[in-house]
């Protein structure tokens, strides 16, 4: 594993301060990667594929949700995500500040850029995507596919990956339709990956200590959908051929 | 690139003669695997897969449909398919034939075999898959998911992935929400890739030439969903730690 970087600072939305943590390769970056964590908020998990990315070249940017700090339970972060998604537009502006922390940081340009998010930070992806925002990929991982704000038809720029469990009681077959219709009527370049019998939660070995959520890990489902991811980011940051294009 | 040794040669359905192809690599084997051609049979893509696929480690057999060589124009190859799956179990029984010859020819576990196939050849290893054959994992690119004989639950064995583009109109959205459906009663294992805006046939360039179908090549999807089937490939085929599973 070639040798990484890791930084921890603060960064602001407004007068809300937020936490970043960045982890980035010691060679130029192939892209910068933004990590939206769930909405418990940044959790191990989040640091460790942050440092794995990086691993593999790609600067990544673990952000914050709220500016709360360690929060104290599941019933605090519902009601801060409650308060935070009140506001559709003030949701969007959140992970826009982001991503511009990710873009000063890194120093890429705005097209070597995509997002990842898990859950709620799934929401988040899409939601920019559906915002017009110039990012090249957006993944989602057991994200949930509702919006107030539908796509309009040629807004999407960014490529989307939407990787799903086919059992997540939070996103139900009928959500997942009306998002394929969206993403048709968006005429977006959308991939979506099913996983029967996949629960909620799929990417998160901790999960399986819950007892009073319906989320379980699924080691085949966590495995290939990271291996769609890589192969997407191959694709889409690949280094051109011809100068002019990079 | 490593060795291989390509292989024609004919093989028996009853007193039908088919005709198969198998590329093997020089190596013991990975796995075998089955290629079933779209409806108009083998064709030059369908030999430059197992090539392909001889090339990254496994034995590759392209298999025969109707046993009828060369056909004339896409009208013969469309009453050829309707007499052939007429009959559901007889349908079946032809490419189980294929896959005795593939484990004959490549001495491999019947556990260490995999089925891939194409439009009408998704629909053949689907089709395996329901009928509780012993297959490790069958994969299906923009083929027709649609059965006289749907899944009864735990028969199946094998891991599924289908690679579908969304705007395949030989696969309507009522035909993708059937299909899962009987996944989800079956109990089955089953990964859905959905493209969104990618017609049927994605897979082959020379569609584009194509003037009366609704097909059309797309260069990602066609990328995305080899990657899918050979992440697939490398979990359900991996070399096991302990010598007894091997």
């Amino acid at each position: 594993m070639s040798s990484i970087e890791v930084q921890q600072f603060t960064y602001h939305h407004g007068d809300v301060e937020l936490a970043g943590y960045m982890a980035q390769p010691s060679r130029y970056p192939r892209a910068g990667i933004l990590i939206v964590p769930t909405i418990a908020g940044p959790t191990k998990l989040m640091y460790d594929r942050a440092r794995w990315l990086a691993s593999l070249g790609y600067s990544a940017m673990v952000c914050d949700l709220y500016g709360a700090g360690p929060l104290q339970d599941i019933r605090e972060a519902r009601r801060l995500a409650d308060a935070l998604r009140s506001d559709a537009e003030y949701y969007r502006e959140r992970f826009r500040c982001a991503l511009e922390e990710l873009r000063r940081r890194s120093r890429l340009a705005n097209n070597r850029i995509g997002a990842i998010g898990y859950c709620m930070g799934g929401e988040v992806v899409l939601e920019m995507a559906r915002s017009g925002e110039d990012i090249a990929l957006v993944v989602s991982f057991h994200g949930l596919l509702a919006t107030p704000l539908p796509a309009k038809r040629g807004v999407i720029k960014s490529r989307i990956l939407v990787c799903h469990g086919r059992a997540d009681p939070f996103v139900p077959p009928k959500q997942m339709r009306a998002f394929l219709e969206e993403m048709d009527f968006a005429g977006a370049d959308c991939h979506v990956h099913i996983y029967s019998g996949v629960l909620h939660g799929f990417t998160d070995i901790s999960n399986n200590a819950s007892s009073v959520e319906p989320v379980r890990y699924n080691a085949s489902a966590d495995r290939q959908s990271k291996a769609a991811m890589l192969s997407m980011f191959d694709e889409v940051f690949e280094v051109k051929k011809t100068p002019d294009q990079y």
